[in-house]
């Protein structure tokens, strides 16, 4: 029998993982919610998905907009193994007394803090950390980003310390707030909340972080400097990172020389909704000067923590012991390999 | 059997004619060109469209970077019965002297002049005008959009006269060049050439346009005046787009208030690429003041004429006798219905 | 002796009036408020302009962060003979019952509709409406781009009707919030508040107007049509709005071709902050048909309405009867001509 | 007597640079040249400049144009002492033949190699190393702002290593051209020329530097990590700065948040044009960790230069032997002090 889902928010995260969940076998959808009808909300009727009012209170502007619901949150909570919360950041916090009160599993986003569940959550570097856990969170984009071309490194060559400058996007492209028009603006709190959070996967690494937003909506982009342990070369690295799951080297010299033909690369693929769930690596921008390695990265905000979501049901659900085996297959169905 | 089609210039608009083409069950892809190799021309290879090089010259660049061609240019058209011709604008004069020297029936694109076939192409408009035809012109993206909501209009309520200012995007997603990055840039040549364009469809037509280039990627947006000759409700007016083929009625009570949520509802929709080949109108943002019509609409530069291209396919090898039926035909086939 | 003015509210539009006034040799200002410390009222301090909190509550923020303030606005205002509001948009109406309980007269900004004060102003064009009136209101930076333009061309040659799209700038240079980054929203309740508002100072004219919003922060760009009611030359036209104040000529062929080289232009002329206080009109984007002229123009938002808010404290202070003379009397002072 | 300057490129450096060196007691500006009429000739001319036309051929195209031009370049040379090398980036080489040999001094941009002259300038760190020269380059704009910053720390407190990511604006603001209009493109080739440049100026420092290019135009803005000999507190570090030359502190707490809001201090501080010719440094964005110093920075790329270009001038004319002196000089008489 399938581990039976639900998402708590169908929004920019949450109608991906639903449309995930569903191309696995051993999971799938039993119903999302939504605060207000919206061209969102039709999307999830059109795909199928049981809908459902976030709260009693917003079942009225449903009905008023013609869209039928199935119940509220409340209706959905007891039909469900685990709730994918995809609620904008902070607000998970609320729900998570909900969830724990009706005994069902809940896995939140990098909008949420470590201490929320104890337990954050990287396919790669601990799957096992969310084995059989009641709640876990997947780690931000960014982070996940990080730890994606962090974590082999780290294993092969041993890093002494890591310092990173996230160049971050002001906004996704359907949002209509964001960062100023035409500026850049630093993240004066230093560290930046990037470090420290790579280390709640990455246990006892030594990494420091700055970052500024940029007025573009398409991806975020590192620039990362590592001190090895170990001395290793160019070709060593980009090997290593060739084998690793959900990275995917490009080259400008093939004329993949920013984001935005990153992301129309992706819609070359063939990828659902032109999203590109790996982390780019660019080959011609790896550059190792003594056992100090310098590299470029881009990280599609929208989309790289979509699989972390479905492998971490499957870790909290005992599904599959082995993350490498349950990645391959979270992969496999959603057409990464 | 099927029709052989070529394309040259496996572009943003060529790369999406060949997809489309390979969608249909009247006619097929027999190879497309390409000048250098870039990571578009690796898209063809995983698509199993044969490759050839532009010219001579070209093949050695493909051959250093590693990437098998099947020829030139030269060699594939003999294959052919339509090459497509997705060169840059005003490159295509120069192929033309190519394509009738061997006898290849030939369509261009818009950023080509009116003269070069003496037949410009709307599949509603003016199909029967490309009957048959050796060669013809789909016009360009923006006036597609014209021609897609104005023909209805004036088929069914009668045009006086039509004004519109076209706020163009500045660049392609993936252009690294485009327009200056924080202005507005007028098109001070007036009247721009949209409106005399559109009459090379809508011959007779009464049309004035002005046109500016702003910092964006993602859609024109047109603000479309239109006195109608006869007096119509705004119901009336929404109801008839809504049975037009290729246009699709959003609406900002749904959240779809600028282009940015236009192309977030084309990824909802599950388009490939994420296009949007409809003409987007605003059902909230039309007003009829006694005779005189105000609608705003998006035109999707990179799609909107791919479905067109099929059609005038269609219509030069005498493939569907009827306009509509071949826009369905090919509607169907790419999933627009 | 010189009048007394008091701002409230001392940022973008607040500060350039300061400014101007200042300039003037029959005005003064004696105060300026702000809400809260920041390097705005450092600014006020450093130009030599007494400094209020505008509320009691706020005194404590501007203490704590060592800002001296002369008092609250409650002290500044038996000290103003026309207190300017400046503060946000809708913020005017809750503080004129303030400023009507003293006595003090008051001139509102474009934010503010036209039924607070039941004058709107324009210097060219309704003078005399604001005659020793308790309170007016300055018409908006679009508004008065437009009325700079068509009231020459009325008063001289007729205009039976007038259509303008506004390509609006998406937030101000120093705005962290703003319209959406990579996307055009249009405004979709029709008639846009902009044709309205142009009548409440050329009465009875006939106009609609359409209006987007681009991710852009220099200048809003309109692109006019105007049926005249007397056929005129495009060179007559011109001429006359060479010979109109506040009314700039450029030329794409110069190389002003977008509102980013207005914008340098400005600084090229030596203008204080690099201001545009004209409306500048491109003369070679200028095109008459038959007797319907369309033309572009841009508007600079942040500051062509910092003369018009002078020539009003003249009118209501029956400092000058001429409106002409005071236009010029204000230029002057300020480096216009 | 003054030491007669000619401009050679009357564009966005050489405007700024012709307008400082006249506000010199002891250097004045005796023509500028221009490749083609625009409205920057008409500055020039407005300004009082003597304006020759670049090249013979020029001649033709200012006379059409109605513009007078004193002569050409070669009119031009014999009148002056130093030239001042504006042209782009990359067409100094072919000049300094003609200045070498008529024995004109010369001084370049950042925009041409260290090989050209063999002496790269910054007033702070080695004003010496011009002390007579023929001809010298001032280093670019992102290589002056890390030298302003970095060369106090160097000589109060020792510097062990420097890394620098640069997040580069993507064109001028009046600019037609310009990096990608929605996108982040990293500077693929490693290491960035931005490290060894600023080696030239301060020879032996070991430093690496990374760069990406966004869409914006207002400034530059360097994130930096400073691995320093001797342990500093963070106030320390601010007071070095604060009594630096060229480099001003500013806050988020203040309001100035992003690169957008210190071009709007600028302008309250009445600065020419707009300009901020201060390297700006975050105060609130400064954090030590053990002896590593983390910093924001952001380089006003149209302007920082300016100042450095009077210093050279002084350097290679001999006019002033001690380089605070000059920089004082310099500074009080453009109004930054």
């Amino acid at each position: 029998m399938k581990v039976k889902v639900g998402i708590n928010g169908y929004g920019t995260i949450g109608k991906r993982v639903a449309w995930a969940v569903n191309k696995q076998d051993d999971m799938e959808i039993v119903g999302v919610t939504k605060t207000r009808p919206s061209y969102e909300s039709s999307t999830a009727i059109r795909e199928g998905l049981p809908l459902y009012a976030a709260h009693n209170e917003d079942t009225d502007n449903f009905e008023k907009a013609g869209v039928k619901v199935q119940g509220t949150l409340n209706d959905l909570l007891p039909k469900v193994d685990v709730m994918v919360d995809c609620t904008p950041g902070g607000v998970g916090e609320k729900y998570k007394i909900l969830y724990d009160k009706v005994g069902v599993k809940s896995i939140f986003q990098g909008g949420e803090g470590h201490a929320l569940t104890g337990v954050s959550f990287n396919a790669l570097a601990n799957f096992h950390e969310a084995w059989g856990a009641s709640s876990a969170r997947v780690v931000s984009c960014n982070t996940t980003g990080l730890v994606r071309t962090l974590f082999p490194l780290q294993q092969t060559f041993g890093i002494q310390k890591v310092f990173a400058s996230l160049i971050r996007r002001g906004a996704d492209p359907a949002d209509k707030k964001g960062s100023a028009l035409n500026a850049i603006e630093p993240s004066l709190k230093l560290p930046t909340h990037h470090g420290p959070d790579v280390k709640t996967v990455m246990h006892g690494l030594d990494i420091q972080t700055m970052a500024v937003m940029t007025p573009t909506t398409l991806m975020h982009l590192h620039c990362i400097v590592v001190d090895l342990k170990e001395k290793a070369g160019e070709k060593e690295v980009l090997d290593l990172w060739d084998s690793s799951p959900r990275v995917r080297l490009v080259s400008g010299k093939d004329g993949v020389k920013n984001t935005g033909q990153i992301m129309e690369l992706a819609k070359d693929l063939g990828r659902p909704r032109g999203d590109m769930m790996d982390i780019a690596v660019w080959k011609d921008g790896v550059k190792m000067v003594d056992s100090t390695l310098y590299y470029y990265q881009a990280v599609h905000q929208e989309s790289d923590v979509v699989p972390e979501n479905i492998d971490c049901i499957r870790a909290m659900m005992k599904l599959e012991q082995d993350n490498l085996a349950s990645i391959e297959r979270t992969d496999r169905a959603i057409g990464l390999r």
